[in-house]
């Protein structure tokens, strides 16, 4: 069965009957599963996680437009998170029996359409990207709502779809296509924060250590220990088990153990079956060896 | 979802049209898909694996038995493997959403519709045993089909469903509930077959090791290696993750490492997040943390 995941930002995190309306309005089509929101007031964001048949979830985001724009007013939005428009960024991600080239299909087919018909301007981001400058939401959403007009009219900076004026409530948007990102966190038996931030920095892409992980060391004051806090961008290259040995590795030199990891939020079973497949060293394993997965096969 | 597995065992492995009949009998019960079949013309035996919701497997198993006592006479049947009837031994697993007990009681309704239907003597074995002594299999089998009349009649023996005398052509049946059995190799880096046989024995449940471990060392000839062939009868008491280490603590002994394992057949997705949960250290972990999992939740 085709399975995409889409993670909607919206700058609404503080007016609970206007989320409670968007919820329901996602969780209503037919085909597809609100399976968590959450919102937070400082940030005045919610995230949804959506998930269903790409019909179906390209169905959801479009209804989803349509409310969010007629509800949120970005000119009277305030919050710590940056945003540049009502619905801020629309991630697609391929579960099952999908590809991220059909993710980056759907995200450019949902870009045409929202410009088209909300007259709302559309970047696009991650690997629907169509120029590498656009990659990275942070570089996108720099100036935020509030600099977006002197921003389309720079060169190189026309939207993906839309015109190239802001909307005036509603701002611009951005949706893309990305792999599922993992919320992996690796306690420490320790104290010392200088080990968690050592080993973060061992083990991050950004100063030297694995492609597809960012992390940082902090302490948990109410349990007095120390952890390293990691999201995982691409599970399939860079696989959870080779992180947890890598942090393991790391922290062995400081004589720290591992006192446990967390999931946080949601985990592709496929994150988890190549830790089995890794540890037990299990020769020619694919998906289908489990027996659920046969189940679920075609029907 | 509810999801109980049957693995029915067949005594025709060699008219393929009359095994093309019985599995397309099991195969177009509505909301049961058949997993698996296989054969075995010296063994003159069919194994056929379904699953589906309790009703739907319920359902397919009694067409099963009518469809089997048709067409297969013990009288006329000769083959290498132990069977004392056409539908000679029916378990069933509990796989998602059930419990043991489910499939206990599914058991025993099988068993008593079978006995009164069919006029067929019914066994209840393993965790729908009705004494100790039938818990086993081979206890309740020993003596065959031709020995059963006299094994009958005697004390304590009497069946658990249906008449105390044999179907004159369909002999007898063994119904029961059991946890999923997963068939796992572990493949060493050695050709000494001494070696697999002394970890065989050491982990094995009967000569002293693992409870729920059978295990034997066999010699791979075309490869030149040797293998720690294993049956694992309960994945929740005696997990894949531990039995793995067990058997590479033992080799280490020896100088010998693992080169890999296999998974033959199917294995319950519980049973590799298990492995993850083990190695990765996973605190509170869940299977609703799985993505998949979460999406399949009551609908």
């Amino acid at each position: 069965m085709a399975i995409i995941e889409s993670i909607p930002n919206i700058s609404e995190g503080r007016r609970a009957d206007v989320i409670d309306a968007l919820a329901d309005a996602v969780a209503s089509t037919p085909g597809v599963r609100l399976l968590d929101r959450s919102s937070d007031a400082s940030h005045n964001r919610t995230v949804f996680t959506l998930a269903g048949p790409p019909a179906a979830v390209r169905e959801a985001t479009l209804t989803l437009y349509a409310r969010a724009i007629d509800a949120i007013d970005l000119r009277q939005h305030h919050g710590e998170h940056p945003r540049l428009g009502a619905v801020d960024v629309v991630p697609f991600v391929p579960i099952e029996g999908v590809t991220m080239a059909d993710c980056v299909t759907l995200a450019r087919e949902v870009a045409a359409e929202v410009g088209a018909r909300f007259s709302l301007p559309v970047y696009l981001y991650e690997e629907a990207a169509t120029d590498p400058a656009r990659r990275n939401l942070e570089d996108i959403r720099r100036g935020e709502f509030e600099g977006l007009a002197e921003k389309m009219a720079r060169p190189g900076w026309a939207p993906d779809a839309g015109p190239a004026v802001p909307h005036p409530r509603a701002g611009a948007t951005v949706i893309g296509a990305r792999m599922p990102l993992i919320a992996y966190n690796i306690n420490l038996a320790s104290d010392r924060l200088d080990v968690a931030k050592r080993i973060a920095a061992a083990v991050r892409h950004s100063s030297g250590g694995l492609r597809y992980v960012k992390a940082l060391g902090v302490m948990l004051d109410d349990r007095r220990i120390v952890q390293v806090s990691m999201n995982l961008t691409n599970h399939e290259k860079t696989p959870l088990p080779r992180v947890f040995e890598f942090v393991k590795r790391e922290a062995a030199r400081y004589g720290v153990g591992i006192l446990e990891s967390q999931i946080v939020g949601l985990v592709p079973q496929a994150a988890l079956l190549a830790a089995a497949e890794y540890y037990l060293q299990i020769e020619g394993f694919t998906p289908t060896l489990v027996l659920e997965n046969r189940l679920r096969d075609g029907g």
